[in-house]
């Protein structure tokens, strides 16, 4: 896929195509790079999350908002987009980087969708990065769903734990295994007075999270 | 002051008063409180900041202009704004608040600023908003100066340490004294093989950077 078939798919075409060269040329690749735009796209990306459930949730207080938006511009999230852009094919990168197989690390991914934002807000201003945003998220805001905020394991976790006036509970990185790009995360949680779980996962906070989830099955608050 | 005379000052006025009367109830004072508009005007605000930020110093790095948004978007920047707008006599707060200084509270202060960034948007949108920004900031936005960022004393000293080869410093709290509004924080900075020195400040900000300058000035780095 080149640059052409990126536009079409983010339905979005360029006035100043350099901008679009820009937003995808990581710092390992030279001075001109996306780090500024991905700046200005991190903040405009909060932004615009930030009011649309301001408006999509007139009801849900601050708190929930925030848990909302945390998990919609999270590392994860920003690469999930950028694997369904294909956009690790088109990032610019050093030699060193490209050997080491930047185009595959999350963070790289999820700053270049950062760099994008900011590069058609720069392009075309603040109704089209809006706009772009509602796209690539498509179904994501779509699904949100307040209910879920508090389904996250480890806060209903820690909620329940709290809720007996019992301490929270410790999470430990005990492994990490695997090559760079297929990484796996082993981390134990404990609790005071109780066994220890494990969680395993492709990232620390789903191992975290996974952890979480069997200390609550061990607990008996959720099923098994 | 009354709602009137902070319309004329912030050159703005409300279609929907009840936005306004909104941002300046904290929640202490009711369920329809500031806390979703601080969410919103938040984002709003480190958005455009970002933006004009990006915008003013197009040969500016990313570090650097992440450096001077954190400072004028900080609570003590946007607690002195509240100040020069005299909006703690228009804060609505609960009878315990109240009674515990809270129209003086830092950052009771700041999150009413936020709020009040965040009604605006919702009353006229982001246009509005953003011209708020720059007459509320006025001359902050005009005296920026980029080489100021280094000229902060806890990043020189750092910068200063690992250029020798040497640990970064520590700084640890000794001591709070004072009422509630008239805090004064006691902090020390301790460097390896080095002497300790303790600075002082309204705020643990404060009383860090002029820890860190009393340090820059004991190692010789700064004239007394």
């Amino acid at each position: 896929m080149d640059e052409t078939r990126l536009q079409q798919r983010i339905d979005y075409r360029f006035e100043d195509a350099a901008l679009l060269r820009q937003a995808l040329t990581h710092r390992s690749a030279g001075a001109v790079n996306n780090e500024r735009l991905e700046f200005l796209g991190d903040s405009g990306l909060n932004f615009t999350v930030a009011r649309w459930l301001f408006e999509a949730f007139p009801r849900e207080r601050e708190g929930v908002l925030s848990r909302l938006r945390a998990r919609l511009v999270c590392t994860e999230t920003l690469a999930e987009i950028a694997e369904e852009l294909e956009l690790g094919a088109l990032v610019y990168l050093g030699p060193g980087e490209r050997k080491a197989g930047g185009h595959r690390r999350e963070s790289i991914l999820a700053d270049t969708v950062e760099a994008l934002v900011g590069a058609v807000l720069v392009d075309a201003g603040v109704a089209a990065m809006e706009s772009l945003v509602q796209r690539l998220w498509g179904e994501r805001l779509a699904n949100v769903d307040p209910r879920s905020v508090n389904k996250d394991p480890k806060t209903r976790l820690q909620e329940y734990l709290q809720s007996q006036g019992r301490a929270i509970p410790e999470y430990h990185l005990v492994e990490t295994a695997g090559a760079e790009h297929q990484r796996r995360f082993y981390i134990d949680c404990a609790i005071v007075g109780g066994e220890t779980v494990r969680g395993e996962g492709t990232s620390k906070r789903r191992a975290e999270q996974e952890a979480a989830q069997q200390m609550l099955q061990r607990l008996g608050v959720d099923d098994d």
